[in-house]
């Protein structure tokens, strides 16, 4: 039967993820990939999960395994209230607190309550690929800022032709793709944009405790938390594969959210949110993200220096002070999409940049991760692929 | 900040679940609730999951921690397709089936890729609460069809007049409220009319292996593959709490699902399905179901014997070959809105069975769910519950 004729608006505006279609290609076991966003294994706590999923299950396991709450496990939303005093001095009571199916349904839930057809958001240029497609799948239309400076030309134009952003989407802290993180005056000049045209600003912060150097910066949620939604995810200091994440809101916006998760999924595992709460409580976690960061910071430094020691003239790079990724920029007269069937013959994957950029921009950039490949895989991959673009420019010599 | 002027027409349109607020007011200890659909804990193989966890993290940690595919992992499915041809001698090959975040995920998946505001979708009357939840958040419209004999003529008006249905939804093992299944002639029936308008069917199917009695029927999936979708769960037969379910479709459908999925949630937790999957493939799966259904046709048998004993003249019930729920019709004349506020005083819970029409109807019926209270509490909240009935009697006398 085909189908075609009966799919939705929605479903004809979502675009599949590149980086899925990459990493399919990516999967042959000789290639040495860069392309995901996976943490490393080794930050995985194994051991203490096995004793921590007996305890569940012995002391409440008739309620881990239930169905729970649509807003999530209240010990896990305290653990997490917690966190934010510990860690930034914030007080976020558990009642702004939804737990989530991880980061990417606290994106499309937001998408979901805000965006009608044809709605701008704004975003960075090049932006997070995850939260394009969900503001893609509910036919919204991000808007890609060149220059974070130009934010207040960007609201006014917009507003003064009947395109009122619905909200800013900004990671502010070792954005993903870029690397870039935005300075305090610049996060105090996006909330006085936002308060000047009265915008809502999600503040998507996955990597803002992955910091190898520099002084953490404040949230823009605690500048004015009346128009900030942040979002937070335990995906990358934690486990990705349970798949938790959290929404900060005001009640009233929390309260369509939830409304929302209802018809989405009902709720959240039990289970893994009480096995979250209990390891968190153990003070493990801390150690283990401290780990985790000079795990990351060490795997960095390694492949700044293979780019140094490997790189062609031209490549640009950056050296960002956390996350899992660099981001790389080619002269601009070539094309990482060219690249990349150069390199899977040499065996090394990236994503290329263009995935990131809404304006189809961005076609000589490029995402590497350094998180999840061994230290060995990282210099012989930068090898490979430093081979791979000496062959691009030879070919258009 | 006041986000009514941002929210989306999606977000207006949503419409919060009865269920979950009729549950707020009977969560306190003293009542004995007859709202949830929540499985008995007994049926939670919590022994087996201890085993089996510790098994998981010991073999496969790593890969069970990490993120998984959207489609959901290989072995869990290849359990599914083995439990079809268990049960149904039916032959699904795995690329026909993706992992959900339960069936809720699943409907709404499913609505989000076929529904423009609008659209019709035909239901029954009553039909499950949460499905409606879905069809409405994407401005869906659901046709509640009064006679399964009508569908024909509904069909047929709905097409001549430019509202031809997006799918037919349908339940058609222990619908949950009323508990009926359809028979063969009438899925046939059903299917035939799907195939004379060209429509598809989403056939939902978490009851049907929680059968007391009678014979297992045929799926309208096996009458024609190519235009049933159909919903499976693990909430009802192992446990809710891992939140795992699937669709079972033609690829072409399940293509528009993935991309759907990654933007929702990219995928469902890998360690849960790797749990659920070696849990099947142990036997104790089948055998744990067996119990389960045991367990629940005792407590079916008891609530229906305390009707029959305790309710006054004039209330009709159903009395199902399996599910988790008893459907309940007063006299016409009575609203059991109004009763459930004298059976809340009397510390007893139900949902009104006006939740699940779509049209508004159905005011005078409710649901009572079995398979969760003890039997002490069966027979006593239907004592409280007959009072209560007695009242809403005596003050319309």
């Amino acid at each position: 039967m085909d189908i075609t004729p009966l799919l939705s608006q929605n479903a004809l505006s979502m675009r599949r993820s590149q980086i899925r279609d990459l990493l399919s290609v990516a999967t042959r076991p000789e290639i040495i990939s860069f392309a995901g966003g996976f943490p490393n294994p080794a930050t995985f706590p194994l051991e203490e999960l096995k004793d921590i999923m007996k305890e569940v299950l012995e002391t409440e396991g008739y309620a881990a395994l239930q169905y729970g709450s649509t807003e999530g496990v209240v010990a896990l939303r305290k653990e997490i209230s917690k966190l934010y005093k510990r860690e930034e001095g914030l007080d976020v009571p558990i009642e702004n607190i939804l737990i989530t199916t991880a980061s990417q349904q606290a994106l499309d839930l937001i998408s979901r309550i805000f965006i009608n057809p044809g709605d701008v958001v704004v975003c960075g240029l090049p932006s997070y690929l995850g939260a394009l497609q969900a503001f893609w799948s509910y036919q919204g239309n991000p808007y890609g800022l060149r220059h974070n400076r130009g934010l207040d030309e960007a609201c006014n134009v917009l507003c003064a032709t009947g395109k009122k952003p619905k909200f800013l989407y900004s990671i502010p802290d070792f954005q993903n793709p870029s690397g870039e993180t935005m300075t305090l005056e610049e996060r105090e000049y996006a909330v006085g944009v936002a308060q000047k045209y009265d915008l809502l600003i999600v503040e998507d912060t996955p990597y803002k405790n992955i910091r190898f150097s520099g002084e953490s910066l404040p949230s823009m949620y605690s500048m004015d938390p009346s128009r900030v939604i942040m979002l937070g995810t335990f995906s990358k200091t934690f486990v990705p594969g349970f798949r938790l994440g959290w929404i900060v809101a005001q009640p009233n916006i929390l309260d369509r959210l939830i409304v929302a998760k209802q018809s989405a999924d009902l709720c959240t595992p039990a289970f893994s949110q009480m096995v979250a709460a209990k390891y968190l409580a153990s003070g493990a976690y801390d150690e283990n993200l401290k780990k985790t960061c000079a795990l990351y910071k060490r795997k960095k430094e390694l492949m700044v220096k293979s780019f140094e020691e490997f790189m062609p003239e031209g490549v640009k790079w950056t050296n960002p002070d956390g996350g899992l990724f660099l981001f790389l920029k080619l002269p601009v007269q070539y094309d990482t999409r060219e690249l990349f069937d150069i390199a899977i013959k040499e065996n090394v994957a990236f994503v290329t940049g263009e995935a990131f950029h809404c304006d189809g921009g961005g076609k000589h950039t490029m995402r590497l991760n350094f998180s999840f490949a061994s230290d060995e895989k990282i210099v012989e991959g930068v090898k490979r692929l430093a081979n791979a673009i000496r062959q691009l420019y030879a070919k258009h010599a």
